[in-house]
């Protein structure tokens, strides 16, 4: 293994904190295969934040798979029939939020797992982090556990005794903790869309609990956000 | 719960086991909402038959997922440069076939979680069983049980202490015992198809893995296999 070079799936949004796990999983020298998700999103202008990360980033290879998520309804970032909560207080909290999409995690990490099984990738990268864990019960990690188990069951790799690793460098780290680090990796965040229901132009609502989260870890961290907001 | 109607997701492909799977559920009094991929497999006749067998059943709903696997390629049911192996002896393997599609349960039973979810449905059937046991690392017992894990850790009815249950009532029937229950409940077999390879009018193979396993189910069933073959 010493001479294989390590191969890395990153799942990009083009948000905050996908952005900045992957000029972790660049630091750390992994070739990496990032996949972006058209799920139905109202946020789709993250999209494009995340090709020209990838670009930015030298990523091999590039995915971005369609998945139709508004079938199964259910949440404020798929569904136009429920609002986006604004101006409310953000914080730990134990009640799962609106903007919750049903099984959505387990739906990314699943092609993840197939996408690191057909470029023979062993870690998986996602950017789960503690503010999420605090509402969304598939950020927890005990859920990350459970998923890595799965991974190590379901495919070739696991069966042949090389193991699949599911990376979550962001997962105790506070907005405020994620912002300093991606800065001393000289992380752009101009160019990364956090928002939940972004303007025509994709500018940031600054009001959705993503934004909240986001302005509060630049003050927290003593930076200026540097995105567009309306 | 005693006076709520138990509902389910049921995973439907429109195969023999799938179909078999339906009626299972539907005798046992599920309220059924069935999920059906299309998923760049060259088998799409297999689509209209689980769209029949659907409303043969009387499914509450039934959703037809479109997710494009082949980025991912690495399989003969999804790649055109990957012959489907013919006129193999089938058995008991602990090689995985090509036919295999990386991490395509794991995807199915995301959805599947999500649908459940939505649809408040505690229960998922999916149809492995045993013969796929032998080679599809992603049919075996300890994957589900790890699955079931997940699905209780990733969803906000997990988290509420409403348990999410993967049911599997074909994975210890050989394809003989799957195809003789499936005829006691009255199963049209006819209209199932299963062949991994069909003509352009749907017509089964007779030669594939899929194919023989099921000509050899009938046979030592004691019955003639319905389906159309070439």
């Amino acid at each position: 293994m010493a001479d294989t070079p390590r191969r890395a799936v990153v799942l990009l949004s083009g948000g905050l904190d996908s952005t900045t796990l992957l000029a972790i999983a660049r630091r750390d020298g992994y070739t990496i295969n990032a996949l972006t998700f058209r799920y139905g999103q109202r946020h789709a202008h993250e999209i494009e934040a995340a090709q020209r990360a990838a670009a930015r980033y030298g990523v091999a290879r590039h995915e971005i798979v369609d998945i139709d998520l508004r079938p199964f309804g259910g949440s404020a970032l798929t569904s136009m029939d429920i609002a986006v909560p604004k101006d409310r207080p953000v914080g730990l909290t134990t009640e799962i939020p609106v903007t919750y999409v049903p099984a959505r995690n387990t739906i990314f990490l699943s092609f993840a797992l197939a996408f690191a099984e057909v470029t023979q990738s062993h870690d998986i990268f996602i950017g789960v982090n503690s503010l999420d864990y605090s509402g969304y019960p598939d950020c927890r990690p005990e859920y990350i556990a459970a998923f890595e188990h799965v991974a190590n069951l379901a495919t070739r790799a696991g069966v042949e005794g090389a193991p699949v690793r599911i990376q979550t460098p962001l997962l105790h780290l506070t907005k405020h903790g994620i912002v300093t680090l991606g800065l001393s990796l000289g992380v752009d965040y101009s160019d990364t869309l956090s928002c939940y229901d972004p303007g025509p132009n994709g500018e940031a609502c600054g009001r959705c609990d993503a934004c909240q989260l986001r302005l509060k870890g630049f003050a927290d961290a003593g930076h200026r956000d540097p995105a567009r907001y309306v």
